[in-house]
């Protein structure tokens, strides 16, 4: 029988990312200075960016060379190994052949740490040995103080407060990787000490934890921001997926009928299926490719195509996506990744012009899966990953009612051993689809911010 | 520069596990039954064990074929990866080459899998679809789960009461496998209640949760018991890392001066050491076999050669083994795992012998040489593991002091990522180093029982 898992050896991690601006009909329109309202330069980015990546932020470029450090950090977990999920497919009795690539095997726990590493790379290329950034339940923030400590530069995160509180095995984790973590609002910054000031038992929010990790870049020139998703520089990190994939696939003697990832930002999606849509745009290729959101925050589903603010404090530019509105605050789903009201504008573009394709699901159906999934395979997946588990059983289970062969392909980008307390909610019946507030809805979506 | 990751494909995943009995110079004292004192024999076994361990247990042939079912489960993750440890070198500027074997990557997180699918397939074999036994920190009662689940079957597991308030998350993930988890002592059983009647609010111990995990197993026909160390048949399902381990060395063109595991009942350091005891005891190898304890639980060490029970009820048959008496309570350190009175008969007669060497280490040492692992490696390691990387360290810094290369293969036997309460203690400064209640200790030694 052939194997289980699929491996490419280390001379095979790719020597170069793929940016899919190169290949796009139609470009996203340019980010919008939030004073101005007009496009932003790299001047306006400067602060809190360094040149190189804000280069890779508008590159047409369809190729861009991984340096040779970076590639040598890969080493340490990449290439990801990709699976044939056999016991799934057998416990599902379904003619459809089901692969994941699994970025749970990385330092991180996830796909997070494929930009973490370039970011603060290119960075400390430019003199800069000190990275802000924020974390919400933890993931990105992992991600960035491990890069850190790879490089030898300094990590502050600015930790939502309630999940401070609440998920200190996250904490522990970026600590225990030398990141200094903060509970945001903090004393630390005039941002964090005006919300205090408002409100001394705030819960905190991504919205002010950006705003803080923001301040500090713009106004410490030892200091640098980075951002874990939504940009183009970071969605054309992650592509090193979806290119590992496609070389694994070819490895296997196949090639995907669809491409399945679940989306927050947009940063897994599109790293795992850019590199299809490649093929598609350029040869043809008869894939489709399926973003995954949670209905709980339809981003793509019911957002509209629009400029909005990237933060809650419309303190970052305007971005042109698709958004459920900035002041939007979607219910407390266990998938805290895919809590986000917008979505990287390249991605937002290939929905619009058709090219992927978006769905929305219930949360108890991502956790069926996901305990189906653990049961077959053995492998814990988190609770944003199970979106695209979910999604690849409907697609499997769809092949077997219409009688024919399909092969899928999900990107698996998080492990769930962390996640334990939303899988004990899960088996004890404690977990619930939440409906969407149709009407908070209705009101964010109608105060988007006005761009002639 | 040549691969970080050592990998073997599916097909070189061995066909046979090794059995050190077949080339001891000395066998272990049989052991005794616990009322009689007499040898004990297949019969008295056979109402908790399935004839085909039983026979294991006993066997001197030198190699005991794998079977498909359990090889095609293994397929899941092994064969487990070896790492060059380079950044490890470099932080610690050693002439040492540092390979580690990692078993963290299997889906309990540990190397009790590799023991855990055969046992439970060679009950089923026999017609057994039920398996009782007992968990401390959770280990080996998620390796259990997780097999009996993908073998179909059912697994009821008695978790020490202090750890299944303690490590929820341990306990979700045996659920989330279909384990039934029972706090032990518990209502199921006589042994249970009796405990239960004694004390309400007991804690619980391991030896009561051995108690009841076999009590069910002896009345029940339907039900057999499962343990996850200490037993030849488990040293022997371990030895699959050790061999893995010398095809990759083979790999890489190299061959260890010396094997380093932590120890606790035996199963991991046995399973990484005993194919190399093989070299050593038929072809002369000139490599160093080296088992690492806690100094606060000092079993091969300060232990006493000599017949003792395994459990602290003495239910359980005699066993010939280095001991610190069954009633000695070890200080609560982090290593739960390593927490144990005995040590694998197998093992400790190949120590007696002078064949492996044993040394014991304190917790803080073992957690600085932790977190200097996982700033270099990017891998969280269990405390239990750490106790080998710490001394492999010694090793390389010894070798560094020496002005002379060395070769270091130690065993990685899980990941550390729900052992975060702990990371946090030491990260805090909370975590200290026991002292031996040498008092305690030399009364238990006292207290062993008689056999003339």
């Amino acid at each position: 029988m052939s194997e289980v898992k699929i491996l490419l050896t280390e001379k095979e991690i790719p020597e170069k990312w793929y940016n899919v601006m190169a290949d796009m009909p139609n470009l996203p329109k340019p980010p919008l200075h939030p004073g101005t309202k007009q496009p932003i330069g790299p001047d306006d980015l400067s602060a809190i960016f360094p040149m190189e990546l804000i280069k890779q932020e508008v590159s047409q470029e369809r190729w861009i060379e991984i340096p040779d450090e970076v590639r040598e950090i890969y080493r340490l977990w990449r290439p990801s190994p990709m699976y044939r999920a056999r016991r799934l497919e057998k416990a599902l009795d379904t003619p459809a052949k089901i692969y994941f690539k699994y970025e749970g095997i990385s330092p991180a726990g996830s796909h997070k740490l494929n930009t973490a590493v370039p970011q603060a790379y290119y960075n400390k290329q430019e003199g800069i040995m000190r990275l802000s950034t924020e974390t919400g339940a933890g993931q990105w923030g992992i991600a960035l103080s491990q890069a850190c400590n790879f490089l030898g530069m300094e990590c502050r995160v600015f930790m939502v407060r309630v999940s401070y509180d609440q998920k200190p095995y996250r904490r522990t984790m970026m600590e225990l990787f030398g990141g200094s973590v903060l509970p945001s609002p903090s004393t630390d910054t005039e941002y964090g000490r005006k919300a205090l000031a408002a409100d001394p038992n705030t819960p905190g929010s991504l919205g002010i934890a950006i705003s803080e990790a923001v301040e500090i870049a713009a106004q410490r020139e030892d200091t640098n921001y980075a951002l874990g998703s939504v940009l183009n520089h970071v969605i054309m990190h992650q592509t090193i997926i979806g290119l590992e994939a496609k070389e694994q696939m070819a490895k296997a003697g196949d090639y995907p009928d669809v491409v399945i990832g679940c989306c927050g930002g947009g940063s897994n999606f599109s790293g795992i299926a850019f590199p299809f849509v490649h093929d598609k745009l350029t040869n043809n290729a008869k894939v489709r490719l399926l973003a995954v959101e949670p209905s709980a925050c339809p981003t793509l589903t019911r957002g509209k195509f629009a400029y909005d603010y990237g933060d809650t404090a419309g303190l970052t530019p305007l971005l042109h996506m698709y958004t459920l509105g900035a002041e939007f605050m979607p219910p407390g789903i266990h998938s805290g990744g895919l809590r986000y009201h917008g979505d990287s504008p390249l991605l937002c573009q290939l929905v619009h012009d058709g090219i992927i394709e978006a769905s929305a699901i219930d949360q108890t159906s991502v956790f069926e899966a996901a305990k189906l999934f653990a049961r077959s395979e053995g492998i814990v997946p988190a609770p944003e990953s199970s979106h695209a588990i979910q999604s690849a059983i409907a697609e499997a289970l769809a092949a077997r009612e219409a009688g024919e062969s399909r092969t899928i392909l999900f990107s698996l980008s998080g492990h769930g051993l962390l996640d334990m307390p939303s899988y004990e909610a899960y088996l004890n019946g404690k977990l619930n689809d939440y409906p969407l507030p149709e009407d908070i809805l209705a009101n964010s979506l109608q105060n988007l911010p006005d761009v002639k």
